[in-house]
């Protein structure tokens, strides 16, 4: 049987893959040559750690599947990932307002997933989460020396800073609404509920606009809601349409 | 004054650079999403040697320019890489065509750039070259083993790499095509002249492909040329386009 954790574990891990994917367009396109490295190895330890989770979830769910059936073979509706993460970069502030959220709220996601898990014995995904708590707190660093420099930095780029905020705001409530699948994790002792990370994560958050000089994050005129569902907007299709593309123009192991 | 190897080594740095953008492209897009890793670590590789070469440049030439200036703040005609590596991917199997001609050349162009800073007392170059060689020589036997596997996999993986052999042959030729810059550089005692490198690059391919059980190198209908004197295919503008946008819409070290 699989364990109730599962489909907890899974938006997780498809969190990661997207977001992945959207710090790889960075490459060459940040403001800085410095700055495209950085958010391209944001990308691969995000990359990383989807591969292991899915690695790990084909092993327990009783579907065999790997990491590439995870990735390539499953369709929009059958993704979890949070509508933050498959938001098209373009801006570099909005992309530093992302980062800043997703990495502080990884932090504590993961760490009290791997404290559970470890807790619980389920030792391997305890340590794929130990990982990625080192590694989130390294990219909300990352992130929080950005926005500093940002909003402290020339009137425009407060501006365009603030700007960011606002178009990012729309997308924050749904990283601490409560799916079933967290529910169900929860229940069986492994992970925490989004919700009660509300006030830490955003508490930090806060503290980093404030001393940044910026404004607060705005309230939103409307929330995002459904990625936990499998209810994506409308760029999620032609995303995975290009990440799925090759894997499956050839079917098979051989490539 | 500056030295006269640097032409020379400015065009080794655009090499470097734009192929590190084209292989940014493929993260979440290859065929295996292990593949999607390795691809993004070889262009970050690719990025931090022309970091590398870049920030030697503006420190010998005299135009005290930073890696942000080489790579964002020239005009086309001011780049001086090779054809093969604007080429957009695509393909998987001529991305692996390609990475094995450049890992080939690079390892070899970098190892006699590495002994020849070295007895001319450039040791910061020799330094930056012999690492690059590491790297490369690991490149190479990447796409080797990927070339193996496909030319020795099914009869499509087959048939798709002879005619990705024919789309890159074009481009071929100009690796070996002395440049104004390389002369300047050999005759001061650096580096080697990409003609002397023919026969053993094509050399090492040749049996690659041979091992692979696929066609040689088909004899092109035409030649690409002029990427030394800045002259690029009608993709490169896009792709600066692209990489240097966010740079110069916002000029000012505040970023």
């Amino acid at each position: 049987m699989s364990p109730p954790c599962v489909p907890a574990v899974l938006a997780l891990a498809d969190d990661a893959l997207i977001y992945a994917q959207r710090l790889g367009e960075w490459i060459s396109r940040a403001p800085q040559i410095e700055e495209d490295m950085a958010l391209a190895n944001v990308g691969l330890d995000l990359l990383g750690r989807a591969r292991s989770l899915y690695t790990w979830l084909g092993a327990v769910d009783g579907s065999g599947r790997s990491e590439d059936d995870f990735a390539y073979w499953r369709d929009e509706r059958e993704f979890r990932h949070l509508w933050l993460v498959e938001r098209p970069g373009g801006d570099f502030a909005d992309e530093m307002v992302r980062l800043l959220l997703m990495a502080s709220l990884d932090v504590e996601r993961y760490a009290a997933l791997a404290s559970t898990a470890s807790v619980a014995g389920i030792d391997e995904l305890a340590g794929i989460a130990g990982k990625a708590v080192n590694e989130s707190t390294y990219h909300r660093d990352h992130a929080r020396l950005w926005v500093l420099r940002l909003g402290d930095g020339t009137e425009e780029s407060r501006t365009r800073m603030n700007a960011a905020l606002e178009r990012v705001a729309p997308y924050v409530d749904e990283l601490f609404t409560d799916s079933w699948a967290d529910r169900a994790a929860v229940a069986a002792g492994i992970g925490v509920l989004p919700s009660s990370l509300r006030s830490s994560v955003l508490g930090y958050v806060g503290s980093v606009l404030a001393e940044a000089t910026l404004d607060p994050l705005p309230e939103p005129a409307w929330h995002a809601r459904g990625g936990r569902e499998g209810l994506h907007s409308e760029v999620c299709g032609f995303m995975l349409a290009e990440m799925q593309h090759l894997a499956r123009s050839h079917p098979g192991a051989t490539w």
